[in-house]
């Protein structure tokens, strides 16, 4: 069972995956995704998954068979497992809990090498429904507090496979991350009863120094204050705290917007690593006046290093201004 | 001028290089250290750094001549800059100010190879004592709120030349990180009238678990809720809050113990990359009773991805206990 522990001082939760046990001479130096394996993710593989949580395919299509479009399985080496209690305790000092969760991937299409650039719209209009389907689901068991979706891509950025998959991770407490953000944005909103990305939306129309495209429902744009270069993220345009709440007219617009910035990206960028993550409401809460939900997209072109860990400060060797050029001038 | 700029929800400032401004082709994709360049960090190139601020060396010796064992300069592309001042102002919602502080580079050896493993002792304390001495030079400005020293060793932990150096970057404001650490060992300190790593120390030195080693003055131990594989502190026994307090005989002990974990690290891990970060209070503060100032040493063995970026936890998959084994049994 994995175990949950928290820093004393910061207080934040780090999951020790008891099991797994790394040891030294587990990380090699710069190990090669896969490279002539068998890709558990293609059809035809489906025994090489967990059987499948959710999947989109033709009419009449068997469980756990080929004939899909999307699948959703459980991760197979799980950060987190699905049964049993949290039974939180204490060790002289230290808190910890059993490391109880869930951990999904969502393999986004059949084929090996389709990313989203080179995907039919209404494909990554059901990725994202898919997410809408599994938050809704999991949201009913109540041990869990947040769900993080979120896609590696490239191995710089963490992808242990190269198949386009996305990841679901369902935590049993709210991560300080998103804790921070709230607290922000309730701060703000207390202070100027106005939700602070609704004004922050106003402001990058209104200049247009930032935007990279837009569309009926949503904003892409460089954030003011960047920690990577070319970081970009894409919200509704409209006030929102839950992504869940998303509706068809809007998932299709969404669609196009992350198409558009994926292909963007990938143009301007030679293809780069890359992160994304939605920036989600906790489960439990109501429909929030001051949190707007939001997807966070943070290409993986420079390394973190001793500066960033030692303060939370990042350098950002590109002005946003600058970023949000070439983004637009790329198609 | 570099920028420094506030995001508006997470409070977090990011230093926008503004005249370095990197286009998309500036990021190839495994840049290799400087291969086959002069480095500029070894005798006789002296004159491819900025002028010395501190050198340590042969009495007679001349500034900016070789003949020195250590040497601290400017950084040549500084994050930060001295001159001028903070200019603190808005852009309608936003805050900004210009980039003022320091970045200093410490050149901790004349030879190019040599890291703190294969130094001789005195040496390791020489560049603890600059440490020190930058600190209390620094501390005269009183623009400046913060001081961080730290280490890049590698490529993969952002250090763009191999010759073995150190960096200090002064910054002028307490950066979140540290406040966040700061906030919670004051809330121990208010509920328990202890220092929390005070307390951390006397439980690892009873259950010695996480124990990698310890002099009269110093431990070395893997945290309870480590974020990475490996992750080891190093603190001292007795409460100080001011890493600039340092004593001879204490910089001594630190001395040994820095090399005996950098020793163990490097063989268990097979010469990792690696960043260390000395944790300090900041500058105006007084000596505090819920602070305890600490180096940590993270080697980089994994990647950062979505999950970590998305909830600020961290998947460890070597549980401290067996790490803190492995680095005891590292000769």
């Amino acid at each position: 069972m994995p175990e949950l522990r928290r820093d004393p001082v910061i207080g934040r939760w780090v999951i020790i995956s008891t099991e797994r046990g790394k040891r030294p001479s587990d990380f090699s130096k710069e190990p090669e995704p896969e490279m002539g394996k068998l890709c558990p993710f293609c059809p035809g593989n489906e025994d090489k998954t967990p059987p499948e949580i959710l999947a989109y395919g033709n009419l009449g299509r068997q469980r756990n068979k080929a004939d899909w479009w999307l699948r959703v399985v459980p991760n197979k080496f799980p950060a987190l497992q699905i049964e049993g209690s949290l039974n939180r305790k204490g060790d002289g000092m230290y808190d910890k809990m059993n490391g109880i969760g869930a951990h999904e991937v969502l393999i986004e299409t059949p084929n090996h090498k389709q990313e989203m650039p080179d995907m039919p719209d209404n494909r990554i209009e059901d990725i994202l429904w898919a997410y809408r389907d599994r938050i809704i689901d999991l949201r009913r068991d109540t041990r869990f507090e947040y769900i993080l979706i979120f896609k590696n891509k490239g191995a710089a950025a963490g992808a242990s496979l190269s198949h386009p998959h996305s990841q679901l991770i369902a935590t049993p407490m709210v991560p300080v991350r998103v804790r921070q953000e709230m607290l922000g944005g309730k701060q703000y909103y207390d202070y100027k009863e106005r939700c602070v990305y609704c004004d922050m939306i106003e402001q990058e129309l209104t200049s247009n120094e930032r935007v990279v495209a837009e569309n009926d429902h949503f904003v892409a744009l460089e954030p003011f204050a960047p920690r990577f270069p070319f970081e970009t993220w894409i919200l509704p345009k409209n006030h929102d705290s839950h992504f869940e709440d998303l509706q068809k007219p809007e998932a299709f617009n969404l669609s196009r917007i992350l198409k558009l910035v994926m292909t963007k990206i990938k143009i301007a960028l030679d293809d780069p690593p890359f992160n994304y993550i939605i920036h989600n409401s906790p489960l439990k809460d109501q429909p929030l006046p001051y949190y707007h939900w939001h997807i966070e997209i943070m290409p993986k072109l420079s390394k973190i290093a001793g500066f960033e860990w030692g303060t939370g400060f990042y350098i950002n060797p590109t002005p946003p201004e600058e970023a949000a050029q070439f983004l637009k001038e790329a198609e």
